[in-house]
């Protein structure tokens, strides 16, 4: 049972804009990249073949609060939580670091939420379905000390 | 004094991901867009010389939750609305609808927090400063009855 | 029958990249965007159903060169022209133009060819196709004249 | 003295398309982050700081063939080779392969050419120069044997 994961990532010249930093819905593509990275350590992909059907993962909710600028060949780290594991969804918190940074400065936090879905066959509508066993079984919430000492630090 | 902003855009193909719809995190620019395209309406650039500074507005926070999912060739309107003014801060929300659909339907909803930050010089840092008067008169948060009538709405 | 089109586009904050200026990439968006306005100014789009198959354009090959940058909130105008229309597959040309500017400056140009390709079932894998006729009879290749026209102010 | 690179890099969600492949613009957005980690790995970045000026590397052109799609979670490696290298600019050749794939199919080919420019001071333009000596003697064209056989090979 896992409940973080953490990616690394070198930020790229196509990430920036013309104000010299990281484009701030870029930061959207980082967790999710954090996601996918998460889920294919622990075995599976975010669209996958389950019993005959594609489960995948859409996003229902997306949010991130910017602190301080990302720039060009900034080598960062995605720090992914598992904050809340519901029945047919999970909710992430994704943090933003300097790999090897001291003192350690948050860059950036946000939250991704994805809802688990079905497909029978293909060209057939995306249902929400139940997190399938075989997924459900390796994706646990985070403890809620591990949760708190991260509100705190926030402040 | 504007309080609201009607954007209009067409998807486009390298909007779309495998799995057929709008990825995600561009609905961030085209929010981005339509608040840019509500600043040139008024007559200014989001990055703009006033005063021998240029004057920007970088983005603090942002979020976004998805209700439907938006596909290829959609031709969307982004409804901006200044949902709070403050002395060096917007934050404006946005309302997602496909154009002339009747009965209208709601496909995703998202804020974005910007403060206004000025540059001396090339190549100096960006510092948070007072919404320049140019601009403040401009812009006015809107009323409380069309807000929380959205509220309502979104219920 | 048609052999150019002609499409408008400002360039948005998140086209740029740190240099200040679009987004080398991006070029290729704008062109597709161009590309795909023009079908839909014929009465079709590139990702269609016809005949019970879907009829797409996967593209074979694409090149550009850059003489000018492009830069935020520029209006430009993407002139297509039909360099080359075959059995199976059509190559356009793209000129990069500022729209109203005078003297006229070409600020980029490029080249895309397209295959056309069918699916016969969602799932199934794409194959190239003859352009149907629904869609042939309304493209052409553009005289020589006009291609030659270009070629010289290419100099 | 270096004349190639080889750089590996995971198809991400966001790189896809509604066609369920890497959208075509992306693979240059991938030869030029193989470019950039040659630079990085040669010593120095792509927008520097060197001798009070900053020295970067404006694309004059690029180019792309595609033979086969790439899809997501593909891992790939992008293979620089120095195509030509003059006073001013250097010409990269880039090949698309997936790692560990046997037999090795090229999946596409593509080359950018960039010349160097020059920044005197924040706000000035850049300027073409000559290549500096600090970056000149780490970079060679590629032998004629190793390019001969690449033309080869593409037929």
């Amino acid at each position: 049972m896992a409940y973080e994961f953490r990616y690394e990532r070198r930020i790229e010249f196509s990430d920036t804009d013309m104000a010299g930093i990281v484009h701030f819905a870029n930061f959207f593509k980082f967790m999710e990249a954090a996601e996918h990275a998460f889920y294919l350590s622990l075995g599976f992909s975010v669209h996958d073949l389950m019993g005959g059907r594609v489960v995948t993962w859409p996003r229902v909710a997306a949010e991130c609060r910017y602190r301080h600028p990302l720039r060009f060949e900034d080598l960062i780290e995605v720090h992914l939580l598992v904050k809340e594991k519901r029945r047919k969804s999970i909710r992430y918190l994704f943090l933003f670091h300097k790999v090897g940074e001291e003192p350690r400065c948050e860059y950036a936090r946000g939250s991704i939420t994805v809802v688990c879905a079905g497909q029978e066959a293909p060209g057939m509508p995306y249902k929400a379905i139940e997190i399938p066993e075989a997924i459900g079984s390796k994706i646990e919430t985070a403890p809620e000390a591990v949760l708190a000492a991260l509100e705190h630090e926030e402040k």
